[in-house]
């Protein structure tokens, strides 16, 4: 495969700010970026634009929106709000999309369906100014065990419904770790096709101790990563391979390190 | 809602023999049981069959079958003799089902359609003899953050595909905590129809803090599932609710006080 590779600031969080996360992806010929909004804000927005585009980066996405249920209607306009300033702050990075972390049931409810209203109420609100804005909204299905808690989205199927369902301006972003476990997920890679907005690679290991922060580098546990993404290009998709870990693990290494490690490892 | 009540006998594992939840479900007119092969091991299959008819008990599931895929052909054969065993023993109990927990991947493989492959090839194999046992098959899907490990078998749909493939002496075992995040769960459940073999309830709790042992008590986290209940009951289901709780801090508790909640709970 040849693709190319994205750092998500997460992977790093714990001991790089997005300044040392520019100057590193340069300094390991890592051509692609995707930062979190808390490492954007700390560094200022134009400042940050300014840096990244000196380096020469593809900014492969924004994490995150989305996190749209809330238990009253305040609490939900002011997430519309917030994805609102996120929108902007992906066009002013020339973004490859805004990543989309749905959300999660509002604290106290069993409502399921109700949540999902919410999240697609949500979309909705925004989507026309993503539209002007010319930033693509990329839906992330999340691993059914953060569905309480991060995402009542949780398959490919689910996602690109949605996508039918809102038209232009959507589309999905797919991690390897999310979707792997699917026993549709060729079927709806294959689907997906062109609306593939983002592919992010990271592995399940075994065991894996924690619901969030037990992610693996790739290579390290028992997903076809090479499988998925060879699904991914026929699909269509030809852009970027962005590592994002949430390990307490890779989070404790030194940072050049970890993206050594994931410049050899990505394509495992 | 009606549904009778069927202690699973992990619930107490810690601190209980097979002899003991059969006494305690008496105590407690709890009138199911659904007994684990390793403490049905210990205290004979014979002598288990025996007391549990004299305390009028209603056996709603051995657990478990299944755990097909290996790495080598020795080693899916003896898994095929385990199963037979198993099948024989659920027929000594005058179950009304077998629970099959298929298995996960073979320890160092990635190829889950592979590891699929051997799960429905293990089916058909002990299949014929289920039949003529007249033991049910009861295909449990189980969450998707058990794919690596436990159960490459991860959707209702799935099971129910399998169903339709493997034709009579098979159903399901749907289990709240592995089934409520499904964006399709109302819908398979309506497709389940009588196929419908066992109905579990345990909870989702927020945050859950172990992947294996850290299941809710009914009412305790954000399931649904009066909602499941009355789904399955629509689907023509009308059998027993069986609370199967892997939690340690369930384990920790005195065992009369566990039933005593749940007997309280399992409608919630």
């Amino acid at each position: 495969m040849g693709s190319a590779l994205s750092l998500n600031t997460v992977t790093v969080k714990e001991k790089w700010g997005l300044a040392e996360c520019i100057e590193g992806c340069a300094r390991h010929a890592i051509p692609g970026i995707s930062p979190w909004r808390d490492v954007l804000h700390a560094m200022g927005v134009a400042a940050a634009g300014r840096q990244i585009r000196d380096a020469g980066l593809t900014v492969t996405g924004l994490c995150r929106g989305g996190m749209f249920p809330a238990p009253d209607a305040a609490g939900r306009a002011a997430a519309i709000d917030d994805n609102l300033r996120a929108i902007e702050e992906a066009h002013t990075l020339n973004a490859a999309c805004l990543v989309m972390v749905c959300g999660g049931l509002p604290p106290g409810s069993k409502d399921l369906p109700g949540a999902r209203a919410m999240m697609r109420d949500g979309l909705e609100a925004i989507l026309p100014t993503a539209r002007a804005a010319g930033v693509t909204l990329a839906l992330e299905p999340l691993h059914p065990m953060t569905c309480a808690d991060r995402s009542v989205l949780s398959t490919t199927a689910q996602a690109l419904d949605l996508c039918d369902a809102l038209g232009d301006g959507v589309g999905v972003a797919l991690d390897c770790y999310h979707i792997w476990w699917d026993p549709e997920v060729a079927a709806q890679i294959a689907r997906a096709g062109r609306r593939i907005a983002a592919f992010h690679a990271c592995d399940w290991l075994v065991p894996t101790t924690d619901l969030v922060l037990d992610r693996g580098m790739p290579g390290d546990g028992v997903i076809d990563i090479v499988g998925l993404r060879a699904m991914v290009e026929a699909a269509g998709y030809q852009g970027f391979t962005e590592v994002e870990l949430l390990s307490r693990r890779w989070w404790a290494e030194e940072p050049d390190h970890v993206l050594a490690t994931m410049k050899a490892s990505h394509r495992c």
